[in-house]
């Protein structure tokens, strides 16, 4: 399952700040959501990757600690469908010394229910070998294929069925999904990927709905055509193009040959 | 021509190791060429500006300030021709202290002819007022505006005719624009922008041409369309893709809200 993982203790000092704290989740139940952490990295052309489906070496050692860290703060970790299929993730915490009730619970959002996976999908692997949990799947729609269910909720995981935006049936609302989260008793949530869920994240509806931004940017430039994270053009009241998105409270480290960025999103 | 800029001792101490030493523009001399140093600053989704043609403040007065830190130590600074006429920028050192010894000498790409300056243009005012240099404008043509180059050689700027690529009269190649400021003695240069003359500098192709890359980034998105720094997709020998390119011995350090990193293209 590969080594485990070590993050130095003035990083985890540094980090501290920008976990999710008791009062912090306590306020975010009011809004009937877990705490939100929006984490992803990129290169230094915003792409998650080289292409659509093609797994991408970017961040160092130490990065990638970080996420297995601030892994471990949370309750759940969140990932589009998008993801699962491409990469086959364990979607655990690997931290040195992280026992079972230090993992979070994945969730997949999985509208259309695409996710064909098996009993030797990583996942899977991973809860059987005690390593973490089985994911929560949201999907759009109650037909789910019996032997995958049986997969699924024999591992300790299981489908939640969510209602589909109204114009598509191929996404969800940001409220419903946070919402279903809190009724399950999850109070705060990593949101790591892809590109689609970031992207919609950012947008100026839903910037609200996340508490804190920590992105690592590594230093290459993936090229033209990879999977880039930036939200949709906004545009002033005046027609023209303003900024889409700005983190304030913009506290930087970094972590190897990657920086890592901290900040709250919106003015 | 506004405020005077200031940039702190331990943000020069940061950066001195990032500028061009005398070994170093003495074994860019060998090459017939400058020493160059690749800079920019960008949003998080790596956009220079909100749009083509439309001016975007993005980085803050630290990283501002050491941007014309930077200008000081080098003996030219060089956009290409749709930045002068996106932002008919001053192109000077506005450093505290800097005199007419100080300032670097705008290069502009122009291959077809386009810059339609006047004397009101903001690099001649700054001439004029003793705060800066006059350009010098390569150009692919012979026949320039007579009157154009009446006002830029009354303020001590030139053209500089050089022979455009072979399968296209837009653009130069960079080896003999290098080679022509290497013929007129500048022996470092800034290049500064666009995203074109930055996205062809990133290929591999030119990629050994660039000594030193100086990347500003600030904690914002602007969204979708806007001019993107991002090199052409490069593909291995296996015909995937892969990275198009990567710094070495990158170093990050924060200047306001902004984090500047340096470091050497290539492996």
């Amino acid at each position: 399952m590969g080594e485990a993982l070590h993050i130095p203790e003035a990083d985890a000092l540094w980090l501290a700040p920008h976990l999710p704290t008791e009062s912090a989740i306590q306020s975010a139940k009011t809004q009937n959501r877990p705490y939100v952490t929006l984490t992803f990295a990129t290169s230094l052309d915003s792409s998650l990757s080289l292409a659509p489906g093609v797994r991408t070496r970017l961040s160092g050692p130490e990065s990638k600690a970080m996420t297995h860290h601030l892994r471990r703060h949370h309750a759940a970790i969140l990932v589009g469908v998008g993801t699962v299929i491409a990469d086959d993730p364990g979607l655990n915490c690997r931290m040195d010394g992280a026992d079972l009730d230090a993992q979070p619970r994945p969730i997949v959002l999985d509208p259309r229910g695409r996710w064909d996976f098996t009993e030797n999908s990583k996942v899977f692997e991973v809860t059987r070998a005690g390593n973490g949990l089985a994911p929560f799947i949201l999907v759009g729609t109650a037909s789910v294929d019996s032997a995958k269910r049986a997969i699924l909720e024999a591992h300790g995981g299981k489908y939640i069925t969510l209602e589909t935006r109204q114009e598509t049936t191929s996404r969800f609302d940001w409220p419903s999904v946070l919402s279903a989260l809190h009724v399950e008793g999850l109070h705060s949530v990593m949101i790591e990927g892809g590109g689609q869920v970031i992207n919609s994240l950012l947008n100026p509806n839903n910037q609200r709905l996340v508490d804190t931004a920590i992105v690592t940017v590594a230093p290459t430039w993936l090229g033209r055509g990879g999977v880039v994270v930036s939200p949709d053009r906004v545009h002033g009241s005046d027609g023209l193009p303003v900024p889409a998105a700005r983190l304030t409270g913009a506290a930087w480290r970094q972590f190897g040959e990657d920086i890592v960025l901290c900040g709250q999103l919106g003015e």
